[in-house]
């Protein structure tokens, strides 16, 4: 009898597997899939849950990977919920819970699909799934933690398939081929303090960080690329609390964050970023300071026969042509694709880290079909 | 028996005359010039006292005046006074106490040197004494409530001295002759909040205030003129507020000082602000308003013979000539320079505002003699 994935997604939703709790979610899971035969095993470090499981022979030159997570976000305030937060009620057809859509769901459609597939149709090969239970928190001991794992005991995924919603409105609409880096940056811009009614005895921050940060803000990083967006630089903050009209303060700072496709590295722009501070100090003989913190750099796993299986599946489940972006925020992509090639497709997103977050409970069922036409088509080749 | 200026000042300092307060100090002087044959007329307005004394005939073509203020700025802490704030004290030669320097001294010298000029040597004239309980709060009820007072009543100044501290360091240096104006501009630029990953989809207000402060700190508002430094533009403060780096703030606020020579007007200076502003908005979309304070206009009394007399007394006195100057902050100057010609003379004001505010006693002595000098030699013209 196949697995039902709404029964999963609700399971899995009972349990409060708030980062870094794991709740029982892995525990559930696990049981589960050494019954249908995965060889499990749980990767934890740090005092954080990880869940490894392959069906199939290690080392398999055919091995397709899932990655995934069972944490979440916290709540919010559990007064704002008009459903139970952990009871995966179902209401004109939705299941409501906190990883309803982000991504309890995914989970559980991959584990349905993976099941069933080696059950039914035991291919020539290993599937493999890696499931975390840091994802919304550091995400330092989660999914590193089970690729580092896998590399000191030589298992290998030869494609994966991260299962994390990623259709904007409807099925089928979107899936994920890189993503963009992310680096903040955090300007002080220090002079000298004086009386406003004497400025050539004080030496005023302002003007240099004015400068600096138009010329930051105009400056084009690119035009986009191929398969990625033109980089953008936004300056989130200038702050200087200054309450006195009559004083030139010492010190003034400004945030930036920067959205930075392929043609770009974290360090480049980092490089550009501070020769930039640099040319505006010899201008006005300001000492300025940089704290940079690169988030992510991009990445893309180009269009090829993964994106194309993937693609395919989802037209043949729900007739739309999935869009090939690499727009958003970042996720445990970024490191599995050091591991092997790797693609996003999950289900709709929209009330991900929300109040009364739920999922259309047909998108579970349909997400389940086209994850297991992945499966069958990719051992068919 | 010559009035002694140190005992005057010890005086004054012992009333608490804190802006409102009159504590005492007007009440004092206006008991000391009845005495000595001063008409004196109690100016109060909204709860300032104000002392109006004239010794001399009323509407008369030669009246010297002199002005100045009783009041005093608060202690700060008391505790970190070294010295009775209120108590006069002398110690290696000098007296301690808040208005010290600012300007007890200065009304003391003054009107001992008026009362002794009058009674040793009366003159074909009138001496004209105006002193204020509201220089240091918002002047609204003081120098002006006298000005106003003199107009309704017919009484006239022909020139005027301010007893203000006029020298940055040593006595005699400086005296002023014209002050700069002062203006403040509040900027807020409001554009539309945003994800700081899609700033195509929001209005971020950064750019637009980076590029109005810059041009704005940039632009020379000229060279200086005969009497005056150059115009000065300070940017004070540039505040968000924003701690969220992925997020893109609807609003940004900014604050700049402009101090203004005659060749600007605080409403020319007003109509540029808002032409770069919204020259900034038709680049950027964001719509920036401005609230705008013109704290005083710039004004000059041209070098001529007020200024020859207390430049040749100062010399005399104290073998030093004064610079003429317009430099500073803002004085009760302003508003007299509507009533007559007016310079400003005052001994060395570096401890004013401060903790152990203090003057030097021989200062006092010699500060009466030059206005002693100066009623002398304005009469035998």
């Amino acid at each position: 009898m196949p697995l039902d994935p709404a029964d999963l997604t609700a399971a899995l939703i009972r349990c409060p597997s708030v980062t870094p709790e794991e709740g029982g979610a892995l525990v559930f899971l696990e049981t589960h899939l050494s019954a249908a035969g995965f060889t499990c095993t749980r990767v934890d470090r740090a005092g954080i849950s990880n869940l490894f499981a392959r069906w199939g022979a290690k080392g398999h030159p055919r091995s397709f990977g899932f990655n995934g997570h069972t944490d979440v976000v916290p709540l919010g305030d559990p007064g704002d919920w008009t459903m139970a937060p952990f009871g995966a009620d179902i209401k004109d057809g939705f299941m409501y819970g906190r990883g309803a859509t982000d991504m309890k769901s995914g989970v559980a459609a991959f584990v349905a699909a993976a099941v069933d597939f080696v059950t039914d149709t035991p291919p020539d090969g290993a599937v493999i799934l890696t499931i975390t239970g840091d994802e919304e928190g550091d995400s330092t001991d989660g999914t590193i933690a089970l690729l580092d794992w896998m590399a000191q005991s030589g298992e290998q995924m030869t494609d994966c398939l991260v299962g994390e919603p990623t259709c904007p409105d409807h099925m089928g609409q979107m899936m994920k081929i890189g993503r963009r880096g992310s680096m903040n940056a955090h300007f002080t811009v220090t002079g000298q303090q004086g009386h406003s009614a004497y400025p050539h005895r004080a030496l005023n921050p302002m003007p240099a960080m004015a400068r600096l940060m138009d010329r930051l803000s105009s400056h084009e990083l690119d035009t986009g690329t191929d398969h990625f967006d033109a980089s953008t630089l936004a300056v989130v903050t200038i702050d200087t609390g200054n309450p006195a009209t009559n004083v030139i303060p010492a010190q003034t700072r400004a945030t930036l964050n920067i959205r930075f496709n392929d043609t770009h590295t974290g360090a480049g722009l980092s490089d550009w970023l501070r020769a930039e501070a640099a040319r505006v100090d010899a201008e006005f003989g300001t000492k300025t300071t940089l704290q940079i913190k690169i988030s992510g750099e991009s990445f893309l796993t180009p269009p090829g026969p993964l994106s194309d299986l993937v693609a395919k599946s989802v037209q043949a489940e729900t007739g739309v042509t999935p869009e090939l972006s690499t727009s958003g925020g970042t996720s445990d992509a970024r490191f599995v694709k050091d591991h092997c090639p790797v693609v996003e497709f999950g289900l709709v997103g929209k009330t991900m880290h929300q109040v009364d977050e739920r999922v259309e409970v047909a998108q579970i069922h349909q997400l389940k079909s086209i994850y297991s036409r992945i499966l069958r088509d990719y051992f068919a080749q």
